[in-house]
């Protein structure tokens, strides 16, 4: 898959964020910012989890890179465990709206973003990537993170 | 499911772009930029369609939010359609990736994003919602536009 270090996918080398649930054919982890991700070696911190701290990926575990790579019987898998994900968060968060991406075009390892937003967040309701509408709201964004655990509790938790 | 005629949904008001197949529970449409819905009538013009022509969208008919309002059943129905799409573009367009989503923030009734995307198009590989890093090529962009016809015709003659 590589013909040096700097081609490595960095999907298979590393979990991709903080391991929350590993089976065959997939994991589940929550994308870690930098304070977060100091803290847990072997973690690569993504600067969207900082302003985005509900950020989960369901993550294909082989080096696929698009969607219709998979047959039928793996997609139903793999959105089994993104609805989960996305029935956590809602139970837990009440989100204004859940946001999911695959997109890949940096990193073409099949991922899939499960994002929760808030009408407060720093975009809403432009996507993640898009411009910030304001500066993140410091107060909310802690109140938010007091809550993850729970979140990473029960994705932990799940049977897929 | 509305109070009056600005919080009609647009998506229950519209079919959300060229319609290429109608089924009960979903239809795919092209999402059309500004020059090519002037000649559709009711068709709503979409400026990322202008940067991203290989722009479409599986919709679900129903006023839904999240996925994972959708039965297993349903979420299968709607997947088998956004794998079809995304066939349809890789074998008539051989694009450098798909890009799919389902965000809904500013419109939350349940669409997915079905994009073809390009080494060379104006935001690669940011996502198109991101800041642009280069101008549109045009003469790229007239030649992906010529392909969209074959695109459209296999999408129409799909059986999900």
């Amino acid at each position: 898959m590589s013909a040096g270090p700097e081609l490595i996918c960095p999907l298979c080398a590393h979990e991709g964020g903080v391991l929350l649930l590993r089976q065959h054919k997939l994991r589940i982890v929550r994308v870690a910012g930098a304070p977060d991700a100091a803290l847990q070696p072997g973690v690569q911190p993504d600067a969207l989890a900082e302003a985005f701290p509900a950020y989960y990926r369901v993550i294909w575990n082989a080096h696929v890179a698009e969607w219709s790579d998979l047959s039928e019987a793996e997609q139903g898998l793999c959105m089994r465990a993104v609805s989960a994900v996305e029935r956590v968060l809602r139970h837990q968060l009440q989100p204004s709206k859940i946001n999911l991406a695959a997109l890949g075009n940096v990193v073409p390892h099949l991922h899939w973003h499960v994002l929760a937003r808030f009408d407060w967040d720093s975009h809403f309701p432009a996507p993640v990537w898009a411009a910030a509408a304001r500066p993140p709201p410091a107060e909310r964004l802690h109140a938010l993170r007091q809550r993850l655990p729970a979140c990473d509790a029960a994705i932990a938790a799940l049977r897929l």
